[in-house]
């Protein structure tokens, strides 16, 4: 049974181990910690704050013992309502723990705590000539430990891969207090079963990550771009494959379908001409040399299919461009006031498939649906725009989302490329996942942490 | 207790589900499946061929009742024994399920069955513009599914990563009979743990990986290559560092020392001059105007580290200067009859102090130590040479062996970058995984794995 409220005792212990404003107790202080990008909502008993592993480590022994249930939350920009404390029990937020350790230009490491912004270390790796490749959206304020929790995937992945390719190595605290030290900076390890990259994506379920060791590349000097406008999503996929069909492995291979240019139409913000009802979004690096030579050949290929508009651009301009993709969210709600946003993915070769039979859903429910995302990953971003305030539009909308998900699964996919399931999708995940597989990810969990204590009530 | 020899029963049970010649049991027949490129040998009680997944379940189911150990292997390349059947029990060669189920050029993706040789798959893909980059020095004859129990790196990883990152799902069968589904064709999938991954450097201990879906790439257009030879090794370590630090990712950066080049040389096939005591092979990929480009400036990176000789190469060329790398393990046998053969893998940086330390350990010992490798991982190979038929030299090369996996761990390394453990390294696991790590590694083996028949014997 969970506890309903921090006995005197407990709180007390909290209170030595987080001294100051280690440990918040007031509904005030813990509010802005009971939510996350979910909107969903569940106020903790307390929020703590480590600054060492060391507090993690009498954290996890005390948790365990009192079988305490800890969520674990830095920026709380996941979308899926993972961090929300499902449960009665103790926010423990990372943020404290934002230092970076180590970046080595000879190893071509970085060693960080989980804390660290996703951004500021890939800023922090630039300066030393260094790339650190995973890029979500959020990279601006999200962080590495979150980062690697929810193996998020983001716009450059197409070329790159996932966060999930980038941990070398770990430190982790499980319950009990144990220390788990897992990998480290050799960029291959092959002794034992890989530990480290079950971390990755095991949206804080295992243990408490306490450092990270992460893999970098050498910086490409330059990138340029390429906005693509179509008469429709099949011959937006007709430029994709040309891309492909090519040889040229994009850094970013982004699409969007007619109601995500409608929404951005109304934002005005739209450089394409009304005509176009899809459009690709293309990016290349490299050297200066390499990103002219491949431009030439990415305009070559796109040509062939003869889009409504082709846009090329290279420095400010091609932030522009991009300025067109990260506009999609703010004018989604040009559309109407609350969105579902889900984030199914599907074998790539099925996006427009996947497209059509969303739009199809939208149409029977008398929705607006945008897809657009991650094309070169088959990873599409829908956004079912309704009215919560509706009671018939908002139920409209979660059939739809059904549906979708349902979609995904018929076409071979998955409910998520890169959100995770958390509580929003938590009811889900047995549409998806066979009871071998489980029970299996079940019971590896209770090797971690046998009394449940982490995360508790997210599904499987 | 382990069985001596196959009861009348089982015998009689194995020959109806494998008919004619998928059940081998004569001495002479088995004989071939005993060993492994370690040269290591122990005859199997039985060697069982299944052809289809349906043959295999049914063997599981029936193993994990008579605690059967079962000791799966494919074409044999292993250099750790790990294929070895260590305890008396059966070999399944899955060598029967070697067909190509699908390769979509739409999706990016290829399922094969385990026994496909990895050579032939990269044929095969690449028909299709497309490309497979996990590309161990064995690919010619290794297979897909060893090389993913083994999460072989090989040449590219530099560039492209290991196996583990290119396997998108899988189908495994588990002791009792139990088929894991896992993943998919989605290229991204973020829900549940990653059973998937978990299988990649498992070794075959957790189950029987039945099928395998595949991540592809677009074919790259064209390689060039650059071999420099420098005075020394710590040179060829600035040239690693100026190829980096001018933002070029190769597709592969070996590197041979001074012992390497010595049996070159007394092979005949080193086109260096004899100053040049350690060198670089260098490949770069892309389109044919990338190529051009990434080429040019790779030399302008290498010249400004004053090499001895600097050879570019492209078409056959470029096939010359990858042959002074193939060369390496034929020619090895000029210098001694006899090689402990080694990976080792450390921190990029830390490359110039091991081979240092190598060479220090080869002079303490009166023995000469090759090592070259994939510089750009850090993964190095350390081929001690000795003649085993002169004990105390034999004795000399252990010891030195031993000295060599200090030396890595003391340099934040591992013992095995892609070799895995096997039997040969099994003693050395608990120098580098402490108890905690062993643990959970045996504990999830058992949920995989209750009775422990799936390649016992091997360490964790």
């Amino acid at each position: 049974m969970p506890p309903k409220q921090l006995t005197p005792e407990q709180e007390s212990f909290l209170a030595d181990l987080f001294p100051g404003t280690g440990l918040l107790t007031s509904p005030e202080r813990v509010a802005p910690f009971s939510a996350d990008a979910s909107r969903l909502r569940a106020m903790p008993l307390a929020v703590v704050r480590p600054e060492t592993a060391g507090q993690v480590a009498e954290l996890l022994r005390w948790a365990d013992t009192e079988r305490m249930p800890l969520y674990p939350r830095a920026r709380g920009t996941g979308t899926v309502g993972n961090a929300v404390p499902a449960q009665p029990g103790i926010v423990v937020s990372m943020l404290a723990m934002n230092r970076i350790l180590d970046i080595d230009e000879r190893d071509f490491v970085a060693v960080v705590q989980p804390g660290v912004i996703t951004g500021d270390l890939q800023r922090a790796v630039a300066e030393k000539r260094m790339f650190y490749p995973p890029d979500p959206a959020s990279s601006g304020f999200s962080t590495v430990g979150g980062n690697v929790s929810t193996c998020a995937g983001g716009l450059r992945a197409v070329k790159y891969g996932v966060t999930r390719d980038y941990v070398l190595g770990l430190e982790a605290v499980l319950p009990g207090g144990r220390t788990l030290r897992s990998g480290g900076r050799s960029h291959k390890d092959v002794v034992g079963l890989d530990l480290t990259r079950l971390f990755a994506g095991s949206a804080g379920k295992l243990g408490l990550i306490t450092e990270l060791t992460l893999k970098l590349l050498p910086r490409p000097e330059t990138t340029a771009s390429v906005l693509a406008g179509f008469s429709d999503i099949h011959r937006a996929m007709e430029g994709a494959a040309a891309v492909f069909g090519a040889g040229i492995l994009p850094a970013a291979l982004e699409f969007m379908d007619k109601a995500t240019l409608s929404a951005l139409e109304l934002a005005g913000t739209s450089p394409l001409p009304r005509e176009a009802r899809a459009a690709l979004l293309v990016r290349v690096d490299g050297s200066e040399a390499v990103v002219r030579a491949e431009l030439e050949r990415l305009e070559t290929a796109l040509r062939r299919t003869s889009p409504a508009q082709l846009l090329a651009g290279r420095g400010e301009d091609e932030e522009a461009l991009w300025d067109v993709r990260r506009g999609i969210s703010p004018a989604s709600f040009n559309l109407k006031p609350d969105k579902l946003s889900e984030d199914i993915a599907v074998p790539r070769g099925r996006v427009a498939e996947a497209v059509d039979g969303v739009h199809a859903i939208a149409a029977k429910h008398s929705l607006t649906i945008m897809c657009f995302g991650h094309l070169g990953d088959g990873n599409i971003h829908v956004n079912i725009m309704h009215n919560a305030s509706w009671p018939e539009e908002a139920a409209s909308a979660a059939r739809a989302k059904d549906e979708v998900f349902g979609l995904a699964l018929s076409l071979g996919g998955t409910i998520s490329g890169e959100h995770g399931t958390g509580l929003t999708k938590a009811d889900y995940v047995a549409r998806q996942l066979d009871p071998l597989q489980q029970n299996l990810m079940t019971d590896i969990k209770r090797l971690f942490d046998p009394h449940g204590i982490m995360n508790p009530g997210k599904g499987w």
